[in-house]
């Protein structure tokens, strides 16, 4: 373990997109504001605010255009928009979105049944907006997560060397952002810090992103691995939000709160103001309408001491 | 990180023990046995299978003496009692317990709130018990516990120095086995690669066994982190049960089949059969009458692939 924790971790919150996109429970627009603007006052410089891909898709979060036209725009944070193609690129740019987040996985199975088209087809999609966003009147920033990184529902193992090739297609078409996701939480701290080696060479850390889910218990370990191994960049969602259509019960992305709590507990700067995140995360059962897996907001922080039982002071 | 993981991890299973103390729905003598026959069957060298403690104090556990005398003794397993003090350890041994399990807290107010008496009754009373089983006719082992090692929920940070001078004391006093126990899950991995670091220099990895909680998530990565400082045997429970009861709703100890299952997936032994393991925890919410919160169960493991949807051959 890497005794040299002074380096900054950057947290992006993705709960209003990867987070609300698979609730049953419909979320008003004007709550997901207010979500967003908590968040914008927690010291986020990233969030991941919604998404514009078809409504008939993502009913969810099918109101992306009212909800970035709304939000309180503070100074110095990037607002993500995931986009699936030129069409949502378009409404993304005229929603005044700072970056654009494309998607495609490494299985080519996860691809069709999640993009509902093959990688060819997602590379040329991809090509699209690269030239539409390098023709807007304002500057906007691209990142394409590779989906499935380290695992696949349908497929199992993904071969390293595609991870790594697709991170280079994306690079030469001139994405400057890559996210490797653990899409249905199948990654361990051996891969990860195996695979972050290997991209590091390819990409600067500041470009990079890791995206881990929790499914199976191992998200904040993954993280310390991937920033043992250099990465500096993390999504989480509020109170772990999110999840598997394949893994009922289990859990989401990986939790905001929780990943800032052992970061602060083990000095890693990130920026975030834990005692807010706490408070916002604990309006999140009401909006949702079930419990979720966060573990901090339910625990407490460590510095939250428990009163002496009364018994105790006459032993 | 350390990449050599070819070192074997030993898993104590604590479940039977730990996970049945605080559930409020009475499990039946006869299900403790199956549970703790069914754990034996699983490949676990050392399994934690009740306790000898006052039926008032903790009666769901009242049944120590008919669970030990009833269970099928699988030969290479280790079952262990937790006692408090010489009338249990009397009972532990009647009941033909191979180990003998004694907990203190390093900090004062929780060894208060938890065993009634100071830090330095407690150590009195260990001196009984080593006393004991020295004029024991068979032969048993002693392992003693330094509980809230990582921190104290009423205290809060408990200083290292003097967790290392309990287990000097424990030592000293002739008990082999030492645990640092993280009771109501304040560790962090940072700290934990530094206290096992130091307890190493004085004690030998094969008489040393962490015991994480998930309270706050990071249950997996303290392991990880151990295991990289050179511990190798730490306590996890079946569908992670147990807990604390100052923090309702949060997970209790790490979960077996989430440790066995992150093992797997690195490469480090543990010689337990993941898919059995996976099963006897499936039978826990109708045995303890709520949800768990272990990760693998809901989820499976990685190499139980999903059925490609018939929308996708299409594409």
């Amino acid at each position: 373990m890497n005794h040299a924790y002074k380096e900054p971790l950057i947290v992006q919150e993705v709960a209003p997109r990867d987070g609300l996109q698979i609730e049953k429970q419909w979320v008003e627009t004007g709550d997901k504001i207010a979500l967003i603007d908590g968040l914008s006052a927690c010291g986020f410089t990233r969030i991941e605010a919604g998404s514009f891909v078809s409504p008939k898709a993502i009913p969810a979060l099918r109101d992306g255009d009212a909800v970035f036209n709304a939000i309180r725009r503070e100074a110095g944070v990037i607002y993500v928009a995931l986009v699936p193609n030129v069409k949502g690129a378009e409404r993304a740019l005229a929603a005044r979105a700072d970056e654009l987040n494309l998607v495609m996985s490494a299985s080519q199975t996860h691809n069709r049944a999640n993009m509902r088209m093959s990688c060819e087809s997602s590379l040329a999609g991809f090509g699209d907006v690269v030239r539409l966003v390098e023709g807007a009147a304002s500057k906007v920033s691209l990142n394409a997560t590779v989906a499935t990184a380290f695992g696949c529902p349908f497929e199992g193992r993904i071969d390293e060397d595609r991870v790594v090739s697709i991170v280079r297609s994306y690079r030469e078409m001139g994405i400057a952002g890559i996210t490797l996701a653990d899409t249905t939480g199948m990654a361990n701290p051996r891969q990860v810090a195996r695979l972050v080696t290997r991209v590091l060479a390819d990409v600067p850390a500041a470009d990079l992103t890791l995206h881990f889910h929790n499914t199976r218990g191992l998200g904040l370990a993954n993280v310390l691995a991937a920033y043992d191994a250099g990465a500096r960049r993390f999504d989480a969602a509020l109170g772990g939000l999110g999840g598997c259509p394949f893994a009922p019960g289990a859990s989401g992305n990986i939790c905001t709160e929780d990943l800032v709590n052992m970061c602060e507990e083990m000095g890693i700067p990130t920026g975030i103001d834990l005692q807010k995140l706490i408070a916002l995360s604990r309006t999140l059962p009401a909006l949702v309408g079930h419990e979720v897996s966060g573990q901090v907001a339910k625990a407490g922080r460590n510095c939250d001491l428990h009163p002496v039982p009364e018994y105790v002071r006459a032993i």
